[in-house]
């Protein structure tokens, strides 16, 4: 390619990340919102975070557009398709982040002011550790950091044994007080949200390292917390 | 293009189709045994189940390193740059479809002979109406058949009603007797893992969709039972 066209792609890729760093900005707060929403009881907070997946929805596929036109037009090689590559498959998992926060909200919307505040506590303590790695996932991608991303990755194992904790803990309050079942089945989904939005950062971690240096990161060879994962 | 170069596009893209119906026939088998073991307290076959698995992400890896070297070398434009979009989505639904299928599995695991006949039948239930609509959606992708891709993609409701009865079930016998309350835990999210797979068939109905007529289904006119969804 001559250097005019190299610049253009260049230029068209970064485009994207933009895109990109915005759609993973709203659903940053949209994790941390839902979560507010369900430790305060707050509905229109709620309800707020659900208005906010179109705009994400709009965003991966104007990124998904631009990456069919990129390579129909560019015809990218090697590296550049990887990258290619590996914008689309973010913009697909930054989308999933994005349903599963608005899943919290919808949910949120079903819990009313009886279910007890240390269930509620539980599910908001989790959202602090997940939007973190979403955030330095974001800042991994944005700088072009593989070592950043494998800590990302190498990290995942500390959001499973949260989730798992508080998978045991909301059963004890739901033999408690079985008035809690309902409340706390909601809840356990939340919490499983949180989880597989970890997992999420984990999927694009893999995508950045994958695209920076060619080589995969191999999932039987991450920390592992036996019987987490399910 | 040639004649000659179109036909060698054409037969690379049915390798790529035979690939993923590989893959879906894998998944089906998955989806159906998973259940079974569920409903018969078969440790055996939810283990048989999780072995399937690699294989079907070995499939989807197999899959996405052909469509890059074939965007790579015949750079194709239009409408085969849209089949060959279509098949890397799919590829990446029937591989989340094999990971929900073997959560069933892995669920299943921690199930004893403790676990009421009812319950266990309520989510092996779910499993026929969902594997269905994988079958009919691989027809309709293996045949290219747009309004059987459709008929898929409108019954997903009937999907997701049978989730939502199954929720309310697996609560009341949660709410009768506390010691079913780990074990409905595990079966509220075997049955929505079934009602996931029911999306993801959903998906591919609109990339088939799409491919074949360059028209998109419009998710708000689909019928849709309300408060569904979560």
């Amino acid at each position: 390619m001559s250097e005019h066209i190299v610049s253009a792609f260049t230029d068209e890729l970064e485009k994207i990340a933009a895109d990109l760093m915005r759609m993973g900005g709203i659903v940053e707060t949209m994790i941390l919102d839902s979560c507010a929403a369900v430790d305060r009881n707050n509905h229109d907070m709620a309800r707020d975070v659900i208005t906010r997946d179109p705009e994400v929805d709009r965003l991966e596929e104007e990124v998904e557009r631009q990456i069919v036109s990129l390579i129909a037009r560019r015809q990218p090689m090697a590296h550049d398709l990887r990258s290619v590559f590996s914008a689309l498959k973010t913009a697909g998992e930054l989308e999933r982040i994005g349903d599963l926060s608005k899943n919290i909200g919808k949910r949120t919307l079903m819990l009313d002011e009886s279910v007890p505040v240390a269930m509620r506590h539980g599910v908001a303590r989790m959202a602090r550790p997940v939007s973190l790695q979403l955030h330095m996932v974001l800042d991994a991608y944005a700088t072009g950091n593989a070592e950043a991303a494998k800590t990302v990755w190498e990290s995942d194992d500390d959001i499973d044994q949260h989730y798992n904790s508080l998978f045991r803990e909301m059963l004890t309050y739901m033999i408690e007080d079985p008035r809690t079942i309902s409340a706390g089945a909601h809840m356990l989904f939340m919490a499983k949200n949180l989880e597989r939005i970890g997992d999420h950062c984990t999927n694009i971690a893999e995508f950045i390292y994958f695209q920076i240096t060619g080589e995969y990161l191999i999932p039987h060879e991450r920390p592992k917390t036996p019987n987490t994962g399910i």
